[in-house]
């Protein structure tokens, strides 16, 4: 089965608004054996809307379109989707009525716009919106059909999770996707990369490189009759991968490094702070970004000026002075401090030069050390990074949360 | 003058890269009177290519492609350019002299493929790739023509600023558009549009609202025969914005709240140190984001754990227990506590419920405090926000900006 995403606003063509929810999409595609070869995207035009539809139409069994489905003379979704398929639009009431209940609760005053949202193309199947005021619609005409979602991402993306896999799940035939992705971190891709060049080779099932700041995945993907098919296809790969890039796999799928690195330190019962300059807070940010990170994180020092590093961290004075705010002893200092400040079993402390600015022969920018202060262990690692001054932020906090990892994994 | 978007790779279809590019293009075209109404998205595949080129020559006056231009066999752009346009491919011998020269400094090994990059349509202009092993390249037939860019990240943007904006102000016909965007804090979207409903209608300059996680953008555009002419019809139109609105609008195009906030610590000589519970470091990091802000951002405490707030901060035990950790004495003391600790002028302090557990009925998931401590003036906000942890996170910390950003452009 092939799917044609019609993306729909002029905002999309403005680049006011960058096209994730085609991007989620597309990830979703392969689970379901859907091929998805072709994606347009249109401004809030009828014509253009239509012509599209048209055109998907001709060379995809269906069409998903993502927007125009408000209230606002701007969303021409409905219409263009009966308009293209030739189907009349019904006003279905209970949604009208549960619409008008939703205003009457909120005490917003009813517009007779807001009906429109309770127009639907004929024998269309509705699709609940958890969070929107009118749902998403699928709809058949043959063989083909269109399935139309709402752009706000608050109601896109449950969407997307809920009745848009149910109605996929029953639309299924013929092969399936899987993909397995591992995350990598600590190991540069080329080098990465190197150890398993001849596994990019292979056709079923595929393994694919994509690298981000910090880090590097590997997706296999496998094709095959059944999903317990294509998971045993990948299987073997996946232990492959594993044993040549050993400790440096941290995960699988939506794992994250901060994820593995407090699952970590929750099973050990060890407490962790970090004390932060060039990074800024953004380790400490990274590790609270997930619910339930307080039980294992205490917290940290931001000490972005050198009296914060002497004053609250207890860095020497003279060490600043005579090694400079970048160097192996203040990282460690750093660590040291805020370990014995907050109690932590484990102190991190970053320092370095995330440019653009600031950088010198001896401490170029990129320049980045990072301390670790547990108790039976102590270590300073030196990055030597590259990229704007936000990669380079990226980066550090990435390597800062797989020292601890690789740290936390052996004797701490 | 039409243009039109062919983003070309098989990994923006499956969702592993978001078309970000696609974005970047869509905000230069106003600027330069471009209209784009049509963007195409395909794999790597030559047909879908090809076909897609040819839909676009016949509907847009020029195209320009995405991706697909580095030297492995799934890189096809250059040969389907050549064949819509029905233009042979000539070798370029300086081009390969200068990729030869670059692989032999690296001493990596030169396969004949790379030569590939060679290859451009006849007659096509260079466009220089400071950033890449290759050029990307424009090509007219007549009065249309197809403009190719590579797809890596640090390629492309560095190619869009410089050769691709030259080309296209050669290119430069009939009118232009204009943005001039005001950015507001501290008013919600829809208090923010009931204030200037009415200028919501006017045809030129026309005026848009954005929404994103704790601000708000009017997006102001006029079209006109020139830069000037446009600028003048913005003009009146953005004054009576800011009439409206006040001191909510904290700056325009490419502000940013956090160098609003540094830029007026600075002028009034004035230091700053913050103390984040649930926004766990995102103040610090975003305070941290610009370079240069070392000047006046001191530092700050992540206070996760409660004896962090009490240990570090100072925060009185028995008001955590009386109060919680969640409550306006526990925010302006963690306020007092790193204004006291860091020595800086001006203290905040945030604790909240980001969710999306840790709730009850009295204190329900969203509900913020924010403390300010200056040398002259004390004040807590009290913030009930929604949406998921992240949004209330994001939320969380703008405020926090703002209430900065208030207090300091008034009495300290």
């Amino acid at each position: 089965m092939t799917v044609e995403i019609v993306s729909i606003g002029t905002e999309l063509l403005m680049g006011q608004t960058v096209d994730t929810h085609a991007a989620t999409l597309g990830q979703l595609f392969p689970e379901f054996g859907i091929v998805h070869r072709h994606r347009q995207t249109v401004g809030d035009n009828k014509g253009r809307i239509l012509d599209a539809l048209r055109l998907a139409l001709s060379r995809s069994d269906w069409v998903i379109t993502i927007g125009g489905l408000g209230p606002t003379e701007d969303d021409l979704t409905r219409e263009c989707v009966a308009e293209a398929l030739d189907l009349p639009l019904h006003l279905h009431s209970d949604v009208e009525a549960a619409l008008r209940q939703r205003f009457a609760q909120r005490k917003a005053p009813w517009t007779d716009s807001q009906a429109r949202q309770a127009l639907f193309p004929r024998d269309a199947t509705l699709l609940e919106n958890p969070n929107g005021t009118a749902p998403g619609f699928a709809v058949r005409k043959g063989e083909q059909g269109i399935i139309s979602l709402p752009g706000p991402r608050n109601e896109f993306v449950p969407m997307v999770e809920g009745p848009l896999r149910e109605f996929l799940a029953g639309l299924r035939t013929g092969e399936v996707f899987v993909s397995r992705t591992l995350r990598v971190a600590g190991m540069g891709e080329s080098l990465a990369e190197e150890r398993i060049r001849d596994l990019l080779h292979l056709a079923n099932p595929t393994v694919a490189p994509y690298a981000q700041p910090g880090e590097v995945q590997f997706r296999i993907t496998a094709r095959a009759e059944s999903i317990e098919v294509a998971r045993a296809l990948i299987a073997p790969v996946e232990s492959e991968v594993r044993s040549r890039l050993g400790e440096a796999v941290f995960g699988a799928d939506s794992d994250t490094l901060e994820q593995t690195v407090l699952e970590l330190l929750r099973r050990r019962g060890l407490t962790l702070a970090v004390a932060e300059s060039c990074t800024g807070g953004g380790l400490a940010y990274r590790l609270t970004s997930a619910p339930g990170s307080s039980e294992v994180f205490l917290g940290g020092v931001v000490s972005y000026a050198n009296e914060v590093k002497v004053g609250v961290l207890g860095v020497e004075a003279d060490v600043l002075t005579r090694e400079g705010a970048v160097s192996e002893l203040v990282a460690r200092q750093m660590a040291q401090g805020v370990r014995r400040l907050t109690g932590a079993d484990i102190g991190v402390g970053i320092t370095g030069i995330a440019g653009p600015g600031g950088g010198s022969p001896e401490k170029p920018v990129g320049l980045v050390y990072v301390g670790f202060s547990g108790p039976l262990k102590e270590s300073v690692e030196e990055l030597r990074l590259s990229g704007s001054r936000e990669t380079i932020r990226l980066r550090s906090i990435s390597a800062a949360l797989d020292l601890i990892r690789r740290n936390v994994g052996g004797a701490v």
